[in-house]
């Protein structure tokens, strides 16, 4: 149920039984010679959209571009600047909060968001919390990264063991493939399996990952792993959506 | 050429003999009764995406959220405040002129975006213009309605006359039907052609139109006049997309 | 009736029966060879006083600077920062509203300022439209260009046809020339005529327009034909502001 | 020499031999029932215009709104946030130091605004401060309160003494009766003398001043005290204008 | 080495050999019937002092608020929003690279810290990679927690088990218990140890949580306790930094 | 009483009866060849404990860094953008309002502090003056700088007359120096009494002042005077804390 296609009448009958609503949020930015640039806002959207059929839940629009300063060294990635992602995210919830959702599942494509998400959801939180007389009625926001549940960490290391890395993993690769086939692309892996390090700002980064991926070998992916990450990603969101809807 | 859909490698090639990349923005918001909340974000994408393929261009996700806090009298709208949205803008260009592209045709689908965008326009070129010693490569940014050109004009009135209205039009309905037809809605639209008018906060809004529509009868939509809009405003923006980009 | 030279009880004596507002915003910025700096301003300026005499309604003192980075490339021109103008607009409005103020009506005389009005206007309605509880007082904003009214267009046609122009034009330039007659400059105008065309920052617009000028022959402006203009204008803003506080 | 009434190629001119601009700041606030709202600024432009004639330097156009929330219980006072006024200054004196001035002389005619803009002065210097490698020629901010310098406190004490208090005072009512003529106003004061105390937000500054006055008699001002005051500030102001610019 | 010990010749001085600087953040918030406000910021402060004693390398002040909007249900609690937390390290971190540091250690001394001042980080590093032409020498900031380390955890484990929970820990309980021998309280702990659970605003986390305390038992605590994870924590950030500002 | 030794418990009960809290603010910032860079810091914060105990007040933890913009030249300053600090300081003011305190004491070390700190509060109050319906709970806020009162200022005059100077005195160094007597720097002062001026921005400042000192001689301090002045100083400042607490 994307939001997108509902009208608003839809929506306040929905309203009228659920509270919940699923944001998808991923980033634009390098993923190797071989990864979409998009891989991370695709497979937050392919993810958010299984999420909300099986759990008949209102998915909004995907948030395409996050926090990836660190990728600016290679063309085509974009970030927002931590404080303008923080702003927008205070006005999506602020919008939704509005019309009675008080419940914001965000379901994460990138890592490099993890940060700026949590520290907007305290800035929204703030507002109340500096307000005694806090009347009104609680909202909560979770941020859940699809890759970081047991069934899609077990298919990982299944699938690509020491080889997954961290990023433009095979695992990521895979879901984008499955979900846009025409668009695998293929190019020299050189090493096969990229090194591991830290980095700082895009020079940094670009400095010790000269092809932009981490640790990983995307090469490994295919269509069909991507198929079983997707669902399993699915299954293990859906339960943790619907489990945290019902609680109080 | 989806930017999502790329590596960077690719983006990198592009950039050797081209430097314009298109920006499909929208909005979310209701649309009347039978109009899709997506409507603007949409139309914006389809049509974007057209003009890509046309003119061979590279196409940004889309922004799917924009200006329309006057639409939050109704459920299921989200809006960025304009400061917020001036940010977001701010942040794309500077990343994508980072890689070096300096032309950014926006292609919009939310007349309340057009303020916003045109101030957003400014404040990326005053950070340029208040250093004297302006080295940084030029950059220009154009925003483009896709209704505002003869051919869809011709169309609409064509089609609708006077039942086009301001917003919830048949013409932005039917291409959403033409995009989705999925996802085509019916209710009673009561009257037929709502109301004209002016509008300040949602609040006003809301009591001025009182099922969202103003001036329009989106129930004449039909997928089929959906593509033939669709393709009149890919035909235009193509063009003005290459001539603009050729200039200079 | 200037605000600026009202006591603070005359200002409470006028909310008991009126609650609306003029408030003149200009621009500081180059004006070709011939046109003054403060141009924009003065226009603002002398025709929101004109209407606030005819319609009895208080005046607010003139915001002198704009948004006009793209003038900068001009000795002398100055400008906000959208953002800047948007908090400017912000406060300047809530202030007022503070009092009981609930209808503020800006005479605009820039063009450049036209998108970041209507945005600021935006992010003050936005405050108010993100509360499901609006119980605030309705207040409403409008903007309205002196020159943009049947019978100032008609004027400035007859008077200079297709040598009015876009920036620097005979038409406000004879309205400054009516109030300063004392600083009628003179001054070479090669061509007569300045081109068209467009411009993004500030060394584009002087790349493009070398003094200045936009499509213009301001030496055809007189201090008669300023007299005219600004009692058009006057007219046509008195009428169209009775008409809107009345409304509703 | 007023900005606003030059050309730019006359500000160009300028420039040759000159650096030093003059800007007026005032305040739109309550100044008791006899005082104008306009006090502030009126007083500040009229004596910055002066100095401007006295020392042949340009003056740009009043900044009318300043920081005065204290008054905003009384109907007509406007305010920028402080937050909002350093954005002015800091866009203000960018726009002016690109086009190669580097001494900004404020002449201020509201205690409230002391504050701010000295802050705003250190937000401006900080930018640069910031940058080990300062090649930015340097620039220059001064803030001077017409009212302090020997010659006008000498007048002022002669002229009124104890009733010369802290707010509306008659020293500042004076120059405005000598500016305005026509708008001398004329109510009771009870009592005659204003009393002392201090502030914190507006409702407290209302309730300890309910009349808006503090320690005051501003009665006691006429149109010739008005015209000495003036011709001593702007004696005082263009001596110490003419020694700072020319000083390094 | 305090750095606000030393004289800037000092520092001069240390610059030529040395660059990088530890900074400790705290919080100032509840911890409990028996914690003290400042655990976070004393934790922080004594353990970084420590460090910076092993490491012959500056300590700067100590930052004592950070982010606890959860814990403003509690009397004497404090929170610098998320947006003011990014711009306040921002500006430290520039003040000090402007000197020529070019590594930054925070030692955390609260968990809820740690998403916004990554995110800090990711807004520094920001302004740097946005510009392609990154001539600024490379700075790198770490973040590390003083309690995540395997000699604290192991020590931890060994004294409470776990009763050592999450918030109100015995563990940073006992540290402070150790630095401020005087200031150790007793009360009432019902039940001995806390319950479990999440979050949201300030509201959520009171009623979840009646006395403060998460999932501890900080009566277990002692002074000595507090030694030997104090000696603990110094010794495995000690050989972080010294490792890290060896790197490269 | 620091708040930092407090449990939430404490602080609760001291609300019950007291609604005053200090707030020592300082700089971390170039003292000359022999001042401390923690120099403010340290002033205001053992002077703001002194005055804790007498008054039985609590003390939050110290602002450590200021508004130091013009130290940046030497070696180890830090400064917070005045934006900044306005931000941290309406922060820190909120959250303490949240809880019921109402009086906000400022203890001041560094005169460059004071224009910002005075804009903040401006802008604290700006918040609740901008609503008509003010019936939040009146707060106020003072700063007090710790040398501006006539018992530290005599003391200031018999030990050090006219080498007091203006930054680097003696009087604080003074007083740092009994408050860490074992951080007794000495260097070569030359000349002994520094010069005077003015400055700007941080390069003018160094030019002007290349040591750092302006007109003083801090080679004139003892700990013994030190003493003194902060006896004189704790004595001054309880007594203007506790009269202020006590009225209305």
């Amino acid at each position: 149920m994307q939001l997108q296609l509902q009208t608003w009448m839809e929506v306040e009958a929905y309203l009228r039984s659920d509270r919940g609503i699923i944001l998808p949020i991923g980033s634009t930015e390098q993923h190797g010679p071989t990864g979409l640039i998009g891989t991370d806002a695709i497979c937050a959207e392919v993810i958010a959209k299984g999420v909300g059929e099986a759990a008949e839940a209102l998915v909004a629009p995907t948030i395409a571009v996050g926090m990836a300063q660190h990728h600016l060294g290679f063309a085509g990635s974009m970030t927002l600047r931590p404080s303008t992602l923080i702003a927008v995210l205070r006005d999506l919830v602020g919008s939704l909060a509005r019309h009675g959702f008080d419940r914001f599942y965000f379901v994460n494509g990138h890592g490099g968001n993890i940060a700026t998400v949590t520290a907007a959801f305290s800035e929204i939180y703030a507002e109340r919390s500096l307000l005694a007389a806090g009347n009104a009625p609680p909202i909560k926001c979770r941020l859940r990264n699809w890759w970081q549940n047991e069934a899609v960490r077990q298919l990982s290391r299944e699938f690509y063991g020491d080889a997954e890395g961290a990023h433009a993993t095979p695992s990521e690769v895979a879901v984008t493939q499955f979900a846009y086939p025409d668009a695998i692309k293929s190019a020299p892996l050189d090493p096969p399996v990229a090194p591991w390090g830290e980095f700082a700002d895009a020079a940094d980064y670009r400095r010790n990952f000269p092809d932009g991926r981490i640790g990983s070998n995307p090469g490994l992916a295919s269509p069909e792993a991507g198929r079983r990450l997707y669902e399993a990603a699915v299954g293990a969101l859906t339960k943790d959506y619907l489990d945290w809807v019902a609680a109080e």
